[in-house]
C-alpha cells in the first residue's frame, strides 16, 4: 500500500466533519487507546475555539431537561452543540442511564447535536484527562459550545469548575431545609445560578435567596473577580427562562473576553490536563506490579514502612522533576 | 534558651495524648502553615495503626446520625474515634452547618472523641492531601477507627474510596425513583452498603434490591475482590442495625488483613497522598505569576498557543521526572 493515494486519515475526517470518525476517535479515547492519542495530536492544534460550559447540580435537578432546551435555543441560532455528560451509573447498570438514551434518541437525525455519555469510572484519576480529551475533539469538529454535565454536590462541582469557562450551578426548589441546599451546593464555582422547576411554589423564594446570598458574598469580597453571577429561574413546563439564560451565557462569555479571565480560565485548564495526565501516569508507575520504574515504587515501599513520609516522597519526586 | 531543659514539642504533646496540640496541629494543616507539615513529619513515623473508614452518601441522607450511632457504639467498646467531616458548605455559610456544630456540641466533654469539620474548597486538589494529612494526626495521636464523612454522589464517593480502608456506602430510601437512585449510587464503591432510616416503608424494597444488584454484580465479575458487601438496614428512630453495622465494619477489616488486600489498599493510599502533592506542587509551578520555574510555565504557554499537545506537556514533564 505504500506511496498508494493516502485515504483520508481518522483525525482528517473528523476535521472535515465526519460523524463516524468522530465517535470512533471518542471511543479510542475513553477506552485509553493510543490511536486516541495518536489523533488528538494531530486536532488539538485546530481547538481552542469552543466555548466549554460546565453544568452541575444534584440528582434529579432537572438538568437533562434543563440542557435539551439549551440545545434547542442553540439551534436555532445554527450552533452545533457537543454534550458530555458524565454519568456516576454503575457498571452494573450499563453505561448510559434510561434518561440520556431518550435524550440521545431525540437528537439522533440531527447533525449539529452530538451527545456523549461518559461513566465516570473507580479510583477516577482519569477522568478530567478523559473530559478534556474529548472536549478537545468536539472543539477540533467545530462544536461550539461544548457542554459538560455532571450530576454532583461537592467536589463534582468544583472539579468541573476547573475544566469549563462558564459554569451553571442548579438548584432545586423545594427539595429540603435551607442548611441542607446550602451544604449540598457550593455557589462559589457557579458563575451562573440556575434555578430549575420554576414553576413550584418555592421557586420564587430560592431565587430570591440565592439572590440576596450572592449580594452578601459580593459584600464579603467572596468573589473578587467583578463578575456578579447572576440567577436565572427556568421552567420547561412553562417554556420560561431559557432565553434569559442564554442571554446570560453570552454574557458571561464576553465578560471572560473582555476582562482577561479567559487567559487565565483557559490556562487553569491547561494546568488541569498536563498536571491529572501527570499524575495519572505517575500513579500507573508508583502502584502497578509490573511497573518498569523501581525508583518510584520504592518509594511507596519506603512510605509504607514509615521510613519516608509523603511529604519527603513529593518532595523526591519534584527533585528529580524540576532537575534541568 | 539554648541548652534549657526542652519544653516538650508539638508534636510530642500530641503523641502524649494532649488535644489543643492535637487541634493546633490540624489547624496549621488546615491552613497548610509550614508549622503543620514539620509536625507530620514527626508525627507519621507513629501512623499505620488507624482504621481509615470512609463514609459517603447523598444530602439529607442521615449520615450525620449514622455517624453519632457509630460513635456510640465505638465508645462502649473504648475505641478512640475521630471524624473528618468534609463540608462542601459555601464559605458564605460561614464553616461548620448546624449539624456539624450540633454533633460536635453532643461529644465536646468526651476526651475519646475528636469531630474536625473540613470545607472543600475550590480547585480542590489539596483536598485529598489534606485529608489524609489530619488522618495522619489523628492516627499519631492514637484515635481508631478514623471515620472520614463526605455528602457525595459521583465523583466524591470514587475519592473517598481511594483514601479509605472500608468505605461505607449510604443509601436512602423512598428519595426518587429507581433510575435515580443508580445514577447517583456508585455502588461499585462501597465495600459495606448501609441503607438508612430503616423504618421508612421503602426500606425494605431498597434493600432487597441492592441485595440483588449485589448478587448481578458478582455473578458479573464486577467485583473480582472476593469480598462480598453486606447491605445493613439501620433506624435511628428504632435503634436497630448499628451492632450489625460494627459487625460488618470488624468482619471486613478482618477480611482486609487475612486476603492481604490491606497491603494494596495501603499502597494506594500512600500512591493518593504522594501524587496529590505532587500534582498540588505542579499545579502551584505550573500557574503561579510569580512562579519560580519558568521552565514548566512555559510548557503551559506552548500548550495555550497550541504549539505542544498536553499529552507532550506531560510527557515532557515525566521524562525530566524519571530522568536519574
Amino acid at each position: 500500500m505504500r506511496n498508494s493515494p493516502a485515504r483520508p486519515g481518522l483525525s482528517e475526517r473528523v476535521l472535515s466533519g465526519d460523524r463516524r470518525a468522530l465517535a470512533r476517535v471518542l471511543t479510542y479515547i475513553e477506552n485509553d487507546d493510543p490511536i486516541g492519542e495518536a489523533a488528538l495530536e494531530r486536532l488539538f492544534p485546530h481547538t481552542g475555539h469552543a466555548h466549554l460550559i460546565g453544568i452541575t447540580g444534584p440528582p434529579g435537578g432537572g438538568k437533562s431537561t434543563l440542557v435539551n432546551e439549551l440545545i434547542r435555543a442553540w439551534r436555532e441560532q445554527d450552533a452545533k452543540v457537543a454534550v458530555i455528560a458524565i454519568d456516576p451509573s454503575s457498571p452494573l447498570t450499563g453505561g448510559a442511564t434510561l434518561g440520556d438514551r431518550i435524550r440521545m434518541q431525540e437528537w439522533h437525525a440531527d447533525p449539529g447535536v452530538f451527545i456523549r455519555s461518559m461513566a465516570s469510572r473507580r479510583f477516577g484519576g482519569g477522568l478530567a484527562r478523559n473530559v478534556l480529551a474529548l472536549a478537545h475533539a468536539f472543539d477540533a469538529a467545530g462544536f461550539d459550545p461544548v457542554v459538560i454535565e455532571t450530576v454532583g454536590t461537592g467536589q463534582d462541582e468544583i472539579a468541573i469548575a476547573s475544566l469549563a469557562m462558564t459554569t451553571l450551578l442548579v438548584q432545586v426548589p423545594g427539595t429540603g431545609d435551607g442548611v441542607q441546599t446550602l451544604k449540598a451546593g457550593s455557589l462559589e464555582v457557579g458563575d451562573i445560578l440556575v434555578v430549575t422547576k420554576g414553576d413550584r411554589p418555592e421557586a420564587g423564594e430560592l431565587t430570591r435567596d440565592l439572590r440576596n446570598l450572592r449580594h452578601v458574598g459580593m459584600a464579603a469580597g467572596v468573589d473578587q473577580s467583578g463578575w456578579q453571577a447572576p440567577v436565572v429561574k427556568t421552567s420547561a413546563v412553562r417554556q420560561e427562562g431559557i432565553g434569559q439564560l442564554i442571554d446570560a451565557i453570552g454574557k458571561h462569555r464576553a465578560w471572560l473576553d473582555e476582562s482577561g479571565e479567559l487567559d487565565m480560565r483557559n490556562r487553569q485548564i491547561i494546568t488541569t490536563d498536563i498536571t491529572t495526565r501527570v499524575q495519572d501516569a505517575l500513579a500507573r508507575q508508583l502502584q502497578g506490579p509490573d511497573s518498569g520504574d523501581a525508583t518510584l515504587r520504592a518509594l511507596v515501599d519506603a512510605v509504607a514502612a514509615r521510613r519516608l513520609t509523603p511529604h519527603r516522597a513529593a518532595a523526591d519526586v519534584l527533585a528529580r522533576l524540576n532537575r534541568r
